[in-house]
C-alpha cells in the first residue's frame, strides 16, 4: 500500500475543496486497485458530488439546516456552534473508497472527490491518500 | 482486483433497488476479501438497510423531509427540485465496502445492499462491483 | 485478510460505543493495509467522531431530530418509533475503512471509531473487524 498525507487549504471558512485532480495524479500509472481517501480530523468529511453547478454551496447551506450552528450542542469548545462540526463526520464520513482501473479513477462524469470542512477554526487541514493494489 | 460495471433499472422514479443477490453472485467462489460497491453517478448512493418491511419507502420519504424537493437549491438543471438529488451523495455515499468470507458476503440477517436514486430524470443507471482479494 | 467478529454491549439504550482501542489492538503489528469495520445489523452504523467532549450525546440527540422516533415510519416492528432505527444506516453507514501504517491506525488526534446504535430492543450486538494487507 502506498500512502501519503497531503495538506488542504480551507482558509478558515466552511469549504468544499475539490481533491479529484490530486487523487487522479496520485493513482496515475498505479494499475488496478482501490483508492482510499481519509480525513484525519474530527470535524471534516469526504463527499463525492458534482461541483461547479452550485451543489457544493447547496451542501454547505443544507448542513446549516440539518446541523444548525446554534447553542444546542453539548460540545462547547471553539467558535460558537462549533459543536455541530463534530457531529458532521457521522453523516459525511471522513473516509471514501474509489475503484481504480489501469491507473485511472473509475468515477462518473460529474463526480468529484471533495473535502468538506465546516470548521472555521482551522484554515489548514490534511487528507491521506492510500492506494491498495488489487 | 476483479471489477464489473452493471446496469441498474430505476425506471425514472425515486428508487431503492436491492442489489444483494447480484453482489452475492459476483463474489461467489471468490475466497476472502472486500467487495466494494461504487455508483458512478452524482445523484445516487448505496445504503445497506433492511428491505421488504417498509424501510426502503421510509428512507425515500425521509429524504424528502431532510432534502426537500423545493426551490432552495442553487443547482437548477433538470426536473424541479433536482438540486437536492445532487446533495444526496454527501449523506448517502456512492461507495460501500462489505467483507467477503469464503466467497460469501458477511452481511447480517436483515441487511441488503441497495442502490438509492431519487433522480427522476434518468431511468437507467449503473453500478460497479469490485472484489479485492485479501 | 484477517477477519474477526466481536461482541459489543449497548445495554439496550441508544449508544455510541468507542471501539478504537479494540481496533488498535486488532491491527497491532499488522504492517500496512486497510482496516475495515463492519456492522452486521440493520439498525446500527459506524461513526468516526470525537468522544469525551459531548459529541457522542450530541449525535444521539441530533439523530432524534433528524430521524424522529414517532409514528411516521412504515416499518412497525419492535418498540414504538423503531422504524427510524432502520433508516439510520443509510445516513450513518455500517461500514468504515481506516488506513493502517506499520500496524497503527492512521487516525487524527481526536478521532475515535464508534459503534452507533439507537435500537433499544437488542442489548448485545456484533461488529466485524477485517484487515486487508496492502
Amino acid at each position: 500500500m502506498r500512502s501519503e498525507l497531503r495538506a488542504v487549504r480551507t482558509g478558515g471558512v466552511p469549504s468544499v475543496v475539490d481533491l479529484t485532480d490530486e487523487c487522479a495524479a496520485f493513482v496515475d500509472g498505479a494499475g488496478d486497485g482501490l483508492l482510499q481517501v481519509f480525513v484525519p480530523h474530527a470535524t471534516a468529511g469526504i463527499a463525492i458530488i458534482e461541483t461547479g453547478a452550485g451543489s457544493d454551496d447547496d451542501l454547505l447551506a443544507q448542513l446549516d439546516e440539518l446541523l444548525p450552528r446554534d447553542d444546542r450542542w453539548r460540545h462547547r469548545h471553539g467558535a460558537p456552534g462549533h459543536g455541530r462540526d463534530h457531529v458532521l463526520p457521522a453523516f459525511v464520513p471522513p473516509h471514501a473508497t474509489v475503484p481504480v482501473l489501469e491507473g485511472r479513477l473509475a468515477l462518473g462524469t460529474w463526480q468529484r472527490i471533495c473535502f468538506v470542512d465546516t470548521n472555521v477554526d482551522n484554515p489548514g487541514r490534511h487528507v491521506r491518500f492510500s492506494f491498495l493494489p488489487g
